[in-house]
């Protein structure tokens, strides 16, 4: 066997045993395979796909390359949610403590922001004091103390998956289902969740621009994680516009200690609630999805999952003020505002031009050695829906010195669509799939 | 401009421009274009092809890559021949002599075997005494006197070609239409030819498998070194059966010997003489195809031919006693026949079988750094077409110690085919393209 006729093989739409799939994997690890192999044999997985045998083993094999995190010692069931990623995605923030306060454990493992998406980590890490470099026994105490942790992904989880997607992010090879699948996966499994629940992003801010590729890759998520032993679900969840109203980590912090403590914009309340509900379920504390959607909206509007939120931030070291005092938040020092060049109806907000604009000002990443200025952002004043006249405001550019404003002014407001129509209203939530 | 988003734009079917195709091929040879970018992009192209225009331009770059061979000094009108390559192809031998007897200059570059499939320079060089590795300013003196020179490729001829061509022997990403159409032009233009003729081999021992992906290949090479100023033509040529009745270096030079006598076998004295005659027709010697076939034919039975090539011999510093007594070249030890296990006639010999048998036996290689053994190699008794009865010899195995003679006994009688009915005959050159 050699990774030449493992690479023809699947560049000739060929199924590959799991054989063949560890050569290329441990190979690639061991570095017997060379990256320039990988990289040809990952272009060639892009265009020929893999089966659901293929991406299972793929998985299998990421996950066994490294170590497993034993959360065993947190009693109760334990879930968490990912994101596929977006703009203005502050979800787990207000998930995450929804659920913990409807009595899921909620060991969350996430990431950090990288190209237009935003990280949760770089989120929580705004926040004063906040640490995410927890260790296992740390986990396991905050979790079993507040019902949730959100910590960063520990080095040796996975290595095999590090050091594809590193190739792969330099290879236009990231945009594939099984690849995708297996990266995000083979960490999940390495937690030792009792369930998962999956928010695939559609639209312009997400890697998924439509809803039938977004489709393929949550129903291979679920069929994926099923095989391994991991029950999961999926909301496919739209990403054309920002997910409410900031993008930028100190903002979307305040914004999420709004939602819950009630207020906030509707969209992320109305997501963070159906992806919360859906843990619930999963996690037996509900007999169906309406049931466990009462309950997430009980404890929000009760104020338990602020409660939980608040001691969480305490745990991992924050200043636990940010919930009753945005002030502790970093702010940027200059505020423009971008106003409306012509009257009408905002019909839409180009996500991934939002994104990007966020990202050069400082709040984003394009590299991962890169540092994120936590304080910066874009604050959206006319969400999609909203009627505007000629001159007022669209939305607010969060600016540090040496961010070029003027350039994000005139990038945010190009974002905007302005049409004669008030656009149809529609749910954020566009299909549940199990 | 970054690589990688020459290779997204290439993977989601997009045309490349002349600077993105000059960023990754010059950045490729320079060092800024990384080898795991290089083979994801190639891996990309062999899936979403290139346009006659972006075939034109990566051509022209591996060109312009390095340097090229000044043949002006040689008068006359200077056109080679090239093969994509087969098992048991000695055309070259005898396709040169013949044309340069015709009163056209043959100035060959050709190159060595590689896998099954044999290497013309391997060949001449089992005749003791005979280089390949003469400088231009012989080229140019051997040329003017005798008519022809073989030599191989300068390695200051497009090393943008050598060094892709080096990274897609590793990463599968050979087989693709506009990169061998590159590889190959970029070479044969830097020659200064005035004219090209083309064999594009068709069949289980060719690159090409299918006469559909042999004519494209065809098509595209003839489009793109016209569009860079090199008339050229091309012929189909079968490679389902090995060519001839030899594979090997030694014994393919004494049987091409015997064809350039006015014997040896039909199939190598008629694809010669067509493919010298379209060298012969584009030199100008020769009204059409009809008349040069008939000087082909006239040179070759009067024994110019076999003139021009002792001389040629001799120029380059071979025995030239090769032409009056095959014993000059190297025999094998042993001699072990391939009984027939059945009676009928032999409909197929498998080419690819054959090729890889003989390359094991040591007369190719599989590195380009081994060494090759001129003397073993496959004799065939019973061409398709033949009757044999069972215990009839089908072919002879010509080994040295070392060699694995019972497996390739066993592996040569595979790959005889042998059925109840007597196949029809058909010509080698199924298509000519112009």
């Amino acid at each position: 066997m050699t990774a030449y006729e493992i690479i023809a093989k699947k560049r000739d739409g060929g199924e590959l045993d799991s054989a063949e799939i560890a050569f290329m994997v441990n190979g690639f690890l061991a570095g017997d395979v060379a990256d320039y192999q990988m990289s040809a044999f990952l272009m060639a997985v892009l265009f020929s796909g893999m089966s659901e045998a293929e991406t299972e083993i793929l998985t299998r094999l990421m996950l066994e390359s490294g170590a497993t995190l034993d959360l065993s010692a947190v009693e109760g069931v334990k879930v968490d949610k990912h994101s596929t990623g977006g703009v203005g995605d502050k979800l787990s923030l207000i998930v995450a403590p929804v659920a913990a306060a409807a009595g899921v454990r909620v060991p969350m493992i996430s990431g950090r922001g990288l190209g237009h998406t935003g990280g949760t980590l770089d989120k929580l890490e705004s926040i004063p004091g906040m640490r995410t470099d927890w260790g296992p026994e740390d986990v396991v105490r905050i979790v079993s103390d507040v019902g949730m942790a959100i910590v960063g992904q520990s080095p040796e989880v996975a290595p095999a998956d590090r050091k594809m997607y590193a190739l792969r992010d330099v290879t236009a090879t990231i945009e594939c289902v099984p690849l995708i699948v297996g990266s995000i996966l083979s960490k999940k499994l390495a937690a030792g969740l009792d369930a998962l629940v999956l928010d695939v992003k559609v639209g312009r801010g997400a890697f998924m621009k439509d809803h039938e590729s977004a489709r393929a890759l949550a129903q291979r998520l679920i069929a994926t994680a099923k095989s391994l032993g991991l029950p999961a679900v999926a909301l496919l969840t739209d990403m054309e516009s920002p997910l409410g109203l900031t993008v930028g980590n100190a903002l979307e912090v305040a914004e999420s200690v709004e939602v819950l403590k009630g207020s906030g914009p509707p969209d992320v309340r109305e997501t963070s609630l159906a992806l919360a509900a859906r843990m619930i379920q999963l996690a037996g504390e509900s007999a169906d999805t309406e049931a466990a959607l009462a309950v997430a909206e009980r404890v929000l509007d009760d104020g338990s999952a602020l409660e939980v939120f608040g001691r969480f931030v305490a745990a991992q070291g924050g200043d636990p003020r940010v919930v009753s005092d945005p002030g502790v938040l970093p702010a940027a020092t200059l505020r423009e505002t971008v106003a409306a060049a012509s009257s009408g109806y905002v019909t839409a907000i180009d996500a991934l031009e939002i994104g990007l604009t966020s990202l050069a000002l400082g709040a984003g990443r394009t590299t991962v050695e890169d540092p994120v200025d936590p304080a910066v952002g874009i604050e959206i004043a006319s969400p999609v829906g909203s009627e505007v006249s000629r001159g007022e405001p669209l939305a607010i550019v969060h600016a540090n010195e040496g961010g070029d404003v003027d350039a994000a002014v005139v990038r945010t407001r190009a974002a905007f669509e302005i049409g004669g129509e008030r656009p149809a209203a529609r749910s954020r939530v566009l299909e549940a799939l199990d």
